[in-house]
């Protein structure tokens, strides 16, 4: 893309709303713009970085074995009175009346519409296992939206839901998503923590809250230092292999870490102090099994291998996709700007061109542009008419991690710089090679893909 | 994919509330299931379906140089009261109010946020042109939702704005739309004639609807039958080239083409007798100038080259994404089901295997299946215990274009039959050559999508 034609309104000035860093951030990068409270509209900036937390979310389900759909995001209340939760919601539930005076809702989340729509469908445990999942916009009508993204009403999220036969296939799948969602936040540049967690108002025994370690988290955490040594990688794993799923589990949950909804203090005193952590966190997903809490009163049962008809069991996973581009911002920034990870960024690198209208530069960013491209990266090319200094300083506010500067004193040796984002660290290669070194770099993520 | 693994829940019966081919289809292959009058989910095979063509319409639109955004669904009545169409708008607008009795509405179309966000961040003439894009849900509160997602009431859209200085250059953009729609039907396999149409509550002096021929469509259109002739095809074209975009408006436009409700008898007569048509047709998108409408309103200006402010000119334009599965449908299907064209089949290729659990068909159909996705296609692989009729229904149902047929008998020679299941044309080929023939047959779908 080409600065000159794109929509980046990035603002000058810190605006006044904005009380953590992310927040202003992604308003000053122009990536968003708020349309009512907690209602945001995605410029194309962060557009771009949603649609690649989506991708990423979508491969890594697929990966899995999850099966990809889409559920609307009004529902009939109907279903919501069946389960019981109509009532229970209150008012952080958007509730709507049609002209008809029929009651809707925005719905928050869907276990009533998939558990609807797997007993009008499946009636024999031969079709199990099933995981089913989509990435849907979703309201909640919090009290005090705020936060920008971080606490919006209308969010965007991945919920999945799993039916088995047993409460063992079902803890599979449980397995199954927390080694899925490791790999999907990892490929986002993100530690993100399993802890024990509360049902909360979904319900559920078994449930574990993924988090983000930032200071400007919502959520008081307690873990042992070891755990920030784990790391899931690019090792293979059969999603399949019941106990290489479990292995996983206990690899990443065997030690301590519990947000202060589930800290117990006698447990944590014997982690070794020295590995006594106390910070705060941000929640970018959860997992639950709720066996047949949905299936029982709604009625979705499977006729089992012995003829009777048993409830199935479920659980419900959640990765809050549109709350994590203000999560990895505020994991990843510094005074300048943003700091993207590779597997994120909105482009691959910028190009700044130190003299627009100078045949050489202007002839030597068009190729580099072309050529990136041509080798399947997506660059954004700053050619507009600026100073050194404003172009450098928009590509530090938006983060992208690679930078190639283009000038024409570089330019009569055949050089130019490309400077990493993170650590400011540049180098002087010739622009073939400039190319050959972001494909190296970018190659991890390409191959994450497959 | 393996149907013993995937969710596709197709009916044997017909459902007694389709009144029309396309929802009777689509409620039989498993696509969709109603949850509320005129709302709908997206069970696995149409998601994919409508992913496919979403993707379409992104590669479309970006290589007509409009820039991707999205827009949330919810939107503050404050902007529409300023355009002044909060109250013309009537019953079908969904007004809902939250929990601070605010008044928000689930967004029918995007003028005005669109035009809000411009004016709050363009200032310039030297920022134009620009057009911006979304593709998002949105809701009519239809008083009777019908034919499934031909008339839902929570329905996808691409909506896309123009934004321009002058009246010329606005036209101009209406061009680039108009190609850039014609490009995206084809390669859906769809003819979608321009018709002169009716400005309607949007307002427009220049309007032309997109309509696909199929006799249950709700419009009744009178055409020129040379019109059917004319084929964008592959020929590449400069989108910021305005007369080439000009001659292609004037190539497709020309000939008397238009709905009931801008048809001039008159005119039609002058057409020689055996060229004229009256059909029906399903509208599946929208392009309009309307000038300075929102714009003067909105105080949506920039400072032109004189310095002095003027109202900027735009256009707005829209694809009925969700609508066009049942539009394709309707157009392409026979009595046995639907006819997927190559662009948008939800899965390339099924492989029927005759004999489930014949040690020598599993093998080939396991080879076949690892083979064809990596060659980069995405075949469905029919692995259930079914007789061999049943999963020719199913296949034939679903309407993949393409089927490989994999026998005890035909394996013995090393041949499977490859189908094509619009001719019902079969030819023998050993699974090699098969896998060769269809990457072949799908090369022009990947190289439309580079």
């Amino acid at each position: 893309m080409r600065l000159s034609r794109y929509f980046m309104p990035v603002l000058k000035e810190d605006p006044k709303e904005a009380q953590i860093v992310s927040h202003r951030l992604m308003l000053r990068a122009g990536m968003i713009k708020q349309q009512a409270a907690g209602i945001y509209s995605w410029l194309p900036l962060g557009y771009k970085v949603l649609r690649r937390i989506e991708q990423i979310v979508h491969e890594e389900q697929a990966r899995a074995g999850h099966i990809a759909m889409l559920m609307p995001t009004l529902q009939s209340a109907d279903l919501w009175c069946e389960s019981g939760r109509y009532d229970d919601y209150g008012e952080e539930m958007l509730r709507i009346k049609d002209r008809h005076k029929r009651d809707l809702l925005y719905g928050p989340t869907n276990e009533e519409m998939i558990t609807d729509i797997f007993r009008s469908h499946v009636n024999s445990y031969k079709d199990l296992p099933l995981t089913l999942y989509h990435i849907q916009w979703k309201f909640r009508d919090e009290i005090r939206p705020r936060f920008g993204v971080m606490r919006g009403r209308e969010f965007l999220m991945k919920d999945g839901y799993n039916f088995d036969l047993t409460k063992e296939d079902a803890l599979h799948a449980y397995n199954r998503h927390l080694v899925s969602y490791l790999r999907s936040y990892e490929r986002m540049g993100l530690q993100a923590i399993p802890m024990r967690a509360d049902g909360g108002p979904i319900g559920g025994d078994y449930t574990h809250e993924f988090l983000v370690l930032a200071e400007t988290g919502e959520s008081e955490v307690f873990y042992d230092s070891e755990i920030t040594d784990l790391k899931f990688g690019d090792r293979a794993i059969d999603y399949d292999d019941v106990a290489e799923c479990q292995a996983v589990l206990e690899e990443f949950t065997s030690r301590y870490a519990r947000t202060d909804e589930t800290h117990d203090a006698a447990l944590f005193e014997q982690i070794p102090e020295t590995r006594r952590r106390q910070a705060r966190g941000i929640e970018v997903g959860q997992i639950f099994y709720f066996g047949t809490k949905y299936s029982e009163p709604m009625g979705a049962t499977v006729v089992g291998p012995d003829g009777t008809r048993v409830p199935v069991h479920m659980g419900s996973h959640g990765i809050g996709v549109s709350r994590l581009l203000g999560a990895i911002i505020e994991a990843s920034h510094d005074d300048k700007g943003i700091i993207w990870p590779e597997g994120v960024t909105p482009f691959h690198v910028g190009i700044v061109n130190l003299k627009q209208g100078d045949a050489s530069t202007d002839g030597a960013c068009g190729a580099l542009y072309a050529e990136l491209k041509a080798q399947g990266l997506d660059p954004l090319y700053d050619d507009r008419d600026e100073r050194a200094g404003a172009k450098f300083a928009t590509m530090d506010l938006i983060g992208l991690p690679w930078r190639i500067t283009v000038g024409p004193r570089g330019l009569a040796a055949n050089k130019v710089e490309l400077t990493a984002r993170r650590t400011g660290e540049s180098v002087e290669l010739s622009p073939q090679e400039a190319v050959a070194r972001l494909k190296e770099i970018y190659q991890p993520v390409f191959d994450a893909a497959q």
